[in-house]
């Protein structure tokens, strides 16, 4: 069970009312899990600004008809064996894909792979971001 | 068959090598797919700025032990029909999860289901980013 | 004086010890000082989202030497009159000047005046962020 | 004089003809401009990445009626002495004022300086952007 700490912070009224306007329209029920959001992203970001444990997740956009395209991306993908965790691949039209790489690993480790993906040629376009692995971010 | 023109700069040798190093440094074996790789990039974003159809893969990590979170995360899905394309699954411990949902949409309905997603309580962190459908950027 | 209220959030002690660490790295003397900074940035990006009047600050980088450049600068800063509210220059060396302007407006307004100046000829390098006008941020 | 030299890429027409329609409406006059930017600006996001001597302009905004501020603001930027070249201070209401801080160094050195600066009680937000110190960008 995880041990819970309240915090607090008092800030002007105005603020206070534009920012529960602001997470309302994003969907949010309630203030506490929004502020909750915020702390955790700044602590993922720091996470990949120190070079952790990250999970990244690739997404990018190829044409297979690329002759010797796909065996490239199968090749790196062995080639990073232990950081390459799954990828799934959706057919966006006849010649069009779309996949989704998930590697976890150091995030200059995890951004090195992404690199090598995304500079292949056929790779028409694509975006990395980097995640946490989960772990005491409750 | 594609139709291809060819288009030229001129620049400054030192400029020139300064970007043949950087690219060479993230793997491109070659400037002409490194500069086609920024002009794509430029049209992606303009479809984005413009409210254009385009892909999202909207990436989550949440706990599965968080009660009614799948079915809020399944519900969404359904309810966002014709725009949710895949969704994959990894487990990264054993509370863990990643999600990856691959949205298809004009740009500003993409951000609202990731919004919807984003918001919920139990999804600890979580990142969209935009791409193109691949049709048009040889 | 400013009508103060409290808020306040639970979380898990392990999230709050990281975010602890990751602030104090930061300078950040104090908890409290850092949440509100997340609550201000996510209300400003919301003022930026929803096209409400900002203040844009653009760096650019111009080699002064480039024929009719000063003048296409001065040009479109007057002709955005009652935005540009003031510019700095700084001397780089005996060829590129750093100029600073600052901008006000609707964030749309703010962004078409920057991407008239940053596609000038003659300018190397350029960025714009948009920010605040400070009321109802305490 | 700088000495230019040519290159060239090819391209499918329909991927260009998407390019020069999203560069026009930029304000670009000129497709080899447009191509130019982004070429420098790949070069100077590599100059920040390998952490080279850069140009930082920071943009805060802050109430210069809270105490002891200033004086803050004003130490800082002495003692990263030989870093912060100039700063413009605009005066956005009768509390609110904007400051422009434009430091040189490092990029690793000039982010230490803006975080020194944004995390001060009373600093309500700001913004660092990297740019290039000009040399060899023509």
């Amino acid at each position: 069970m995880p041990d819970l700490v309240r915090t607090g912070i008092s800030l002007e009224r105005g603020l206070l009312d534009r920012f529960d306007r602001a997470i309302r329209k994003k969907g949010y029920q309630n203030r506490s899990e929004a502020i909750r959001d915020l702390v955790r992203d700044y602590a993922v970001a720091e996470d990949i600004e120190e070079d952790r444990t990250v999970v990244g997740s690739l997404t990018v956009v190829y044409d297979h008809h690329r002759p010797r395209l796909s065996e490239h991306l199968i090749d790196i993908q062995h080639h990073s064996r232990g950081k390459v965790i799954a990828a799934t691949h959706v057919h966006l039209d006849e010649s069009n894909c779309l996949e989704v790489i998930i590697i976890k690993g150091r995030s200059s480790e995890v951004r090195r792979v992404a690199d090598q993906i995304l500079s292949l040629r056929g790779v028409k376009h694509g975006k990395l971001v980097l995640t946490t692995q989960g772990k005491g971010l409750e």
